[in-house]
């Protein structure tokens, strides 16, 4: 497996894929700027009149909710189902889910319509659409909850995996849950991610950049390996810039800096098969 | 008053409080971080589709009118309206009041239909809202006129007291004018907050960032010592990472990793009564 | 003319223009940051209700396509024709200009109803627009074709050197192509400024940041010579901030930094006459 988590970095920086998002207005810019430093191409772009243009140069796609409303919801759908039907990958960052029922139904809704490959939340999203759907289907609560406070999590990401492994099963996608430790899992097999920092939550808009690195990912390998090697890169990357970072401000440029010289031994050598 | 402003601090610490910022595109990334940087939670949102659900959740709301329309107005008066219905505080930073006839309506008709208890902006803002109403009901003007230049202020904080005087009474609200000295009225009692740095009208998204955090105050305390808090730690910290600092872009950075780690002694040192 | 380079830098300095954007979601805090650290004064909105109001004390107008959609390209049209009858100058940025239909035929429509007096793009954006026009009349196509990677080049600046002439010559505008190397020609005379850095591209929103800037420099000098400075205090500024950055995410508030304190003579050295 490390092998392949290096492949997949390779495959990034020699193709530099282009990462069309269709994301939120506080993040766009971090985004941006951290798919430059993955050695990606950030494209952003919402008006459907250009949306089958563009699908045709995307060479993967993010959608991230964190500032929805219905005419970006319906862009996302659309540019969803035109990447698919030209088997291009799709991430879908459920952004908030389970702090409003536009979030948890939007979430949903895309995940049903476009049905992304990857989907990267924090726990409290992902536990918070399970248990949509376990409510919907009259299936049985786990004892955990979710906990959301807006856009944070407040669960812990092994609290989720139950919850991610649902949504694999039912969607046929691959689950990337962030936290201090991230897990990864496609329903049957379960990768587990270590590093970072603890300022990365300090910092706004790490989560929407490491599905939008996802994406770069999605482009170059298949989804769980894409999927592990973005959160690699980002744990990799993380703890290096805590070692100079002397609060949450100087450890965004100093991330950026890691992101674009991240080793990729050490970002493989984070991932490892989760029992849990 | 010190041991109250020490209070708020300490609140806010423990009680990280979710503010929920319909804001301007321009610095909702610096905003969310500032906020994180404060120990309190960004959210940005504003469909009005899930504005009951957030307000539920919300500790705090800003309104800002940096980038206004008409869609994002309506959206601020509804969730300023279902919070003001929810008993919880709303903050309105009145971004270029007096540079179109847009911005000065939406400020007052916000003010009017929301009763936010805590108003920010630059002097000009305050003066052009002050003056407007004065105009509209005959009353006398003072020698001073505003003068804005777009979004930034061309008067002095001092100028615009009576103004925010003016204000406070009118809409039963504190008035924060920042500036080289911030002075915050009830109509009654005025503070005063003196520090930051010449560097920080240098950097966009200050004011707002301070309109933000007011808000996380404003959760913890009541509106002029919330609203003279916030503007001590941005001043506290102002004044930290001015030292540091090699230029407006090397600013941004250290006043976020000295906000994060503000001293709420040397804060609470900074306000004072002022007869003014 | 370096002294007309240094006296457009003077004159920057000395009357700070407000220059307002109708801009990009993605750059729109990096821009206002530039211009701010460029001695001007930066300006977001979009709403048709107050374009006039706003035009009567606009400086400069720039308008940037990066993330358009039907709405604000009516606000662009509108804010522009109201700039040229009020004999301001305007600025456009064709944002990813062949890369969708959408945004070649945008850029090619502002271009011909607001006649901007300059417009900055990257070499891929120039030639597509003049490759546009001349398959719409049916002229001959160079051997060099047009390249782009969503909203990034992958042509270098000297190639689109022959296309930028056919624009300025068809729309009486002058034409500034950013890369390596910047070529600035008004279709009979093309300057060349060098500098900069290989870590520019890398930060996004730095090409829309020129093109904010040279809002500035158009507000104050005739276009072709506001064009170069503009490039010029960029690639001062950039050589610069190169020393001292350790990668993409470090060399931004050096950047800022430097462009702050540029050396208006190492800037206006950059700038020749060139004979491509």
């Amino acid at each position: 497996m490390k092998e392949e988590i290096i492949r997949a970095i390779e495959r990034v920086y020699a193709t530099s894929p282009l990462v069309h998002s269709i994301t939120n207005y506080v993040v766009m810019n971090v985004t941006a700027n951290a798919l430059l430093a993955a050695h990606a191409s950030p494209l952003m772009a919402h008006a459907p009149e250009e949306l089958d243009d563009l699908t045709d140069i995307d060479s993967a796609l993010v959608l991230n909710i964190g500032t929805l409303d219905a005419p970006w919801l319906e862009s996302m759908e659309l540019a969803g189902k035109l990447m698919r039907a030209k088997g291009k990958p799709v991430v879908l960052d459920p952004v908030g889910a389970g702090a409003s029922r536009l979030r948890t139904e939007a979430s949903l809704r895309l995940l049903d319509m476009v049905r992304p490959q990857i989907v990267r939340g924090n726990a409290s999203e992902i536990m918070a659409l399970a248990a949509e759907i376990r409510r919907a289907e009259h299936l049985p609560s786990p004892a955990d909850s979710p906990s959301t406070k807006g856009v944070d999590s407040l669960n812990d990401s092994r609290e989720a995996v139950d919850s991610a492994r649902l949504l694999a099963e039912r969607f046929a996608c691959v689950v990337s849950i962030s936290g201090e430790r991230d897990f990864i899992t496609d329903g049957e097999r379960t990768l587990m991610v270590e590093g970072g920092s603890s300022l990365m939550p300090l910092v706004t808009g790490m989560g929407c950049s490491a599905s939008a690195v996802t994406g770069a990912y999605a482009a170059c390998a298949a989804p769980l390996i894409a999927a592990a090697a973005a959160m690699a890169v980002f744990a990799s990357a993380g703890a290096r810039a805590a070692e100079k970072a002397s609060g949450p401000g100087s450890f965004l440029p100093h991330f950026l800096d890691a992101l674009y010289t991240v080793d990729a031994h050490d970002a493989a050598d984070r991932v490892r098969e989760s029992s849990i």
